[in-house]
């Protein structure tokens, strides 16, 4: 496991977006913005059972996440790790925590009839740079 | 190879940032931010010659790009495809001009003694969503 630096934990706490890179089925790279957070240790984000990122992780774990810091774009932190644990998010609590970081609201409003979310929790093996 | 919806096309002169996701040597992805530029069909970066994301294409072209809208950052753009083409930019004309869309100057001023560059020219084969 890596730790992340010191100096950019601050950008965890920040409203960016996370760039999230994970295999596809044909061995291709896929790329694609989530919401995060940070339990101390592990980048989180919370990811819909009906997209591909989450099929993906479920078939081969391994994982990089980009983030650039908003106030300075030139600034910016990777990761590259595994989804070492994707639990279920039954009752919305994790997507509403993140709703209340990003927008403001205790329960986050774009969900769908029937829609089945997860918090997958990335552990960082490395920190290039 | 696939064409990039009109409705994105605004977003391909804008000063976003381009996460670039790569496979590494052991299989895993990696992702980074650049700046992009569009020549119509093919979205193009430039990259320094050391860095591992250029070692990586050299192996497998396979490559993600996503792209998250700095005036809306909840609309984004999905490529997947391929680093058809990795040209020298030995006079630095490519970086230059991207250093005169992002920075609005004539000399990209953070080049490093003896670096060299290349244009890195993605194809997409794939439009998610």
């Amino acid at each position: 496991m890596a730790e992340i630096p010191t100096e950019f934990k601050d950008l965890l706490d920040k409203k960016g977006f996370a760039h999230v890179a994970t295999i596809g089925p044909s061995g291709e790279p896929q790329s694609s913005p989530v919401w995060y957070d940070f339990d101390g240790y592990r980048l989180l984000f919370s990811q819909t059972k009906d997209r591909q990122k989450y099929k993906n992780l479920q078939k081969n774990p391994q994982i990089a996440i980009s983030i650039h810091d908003p106030d300075d774009p030139y600034r910016y932190l990777e990761v590259r790790g595994e989804a070492e644990e994707i639990v279920d998010d039954p009752d919305f609590a994790f997507i509403n925590s993140m709703a209340k970081k990003y927008l403001g609201k205790d329960k986050y409003p774009y969900l769908e009839p029937g829609e089945e979310r997860v918090i997958v929790k990335v552990i960082p093996h490395h920190i290039p740079g």
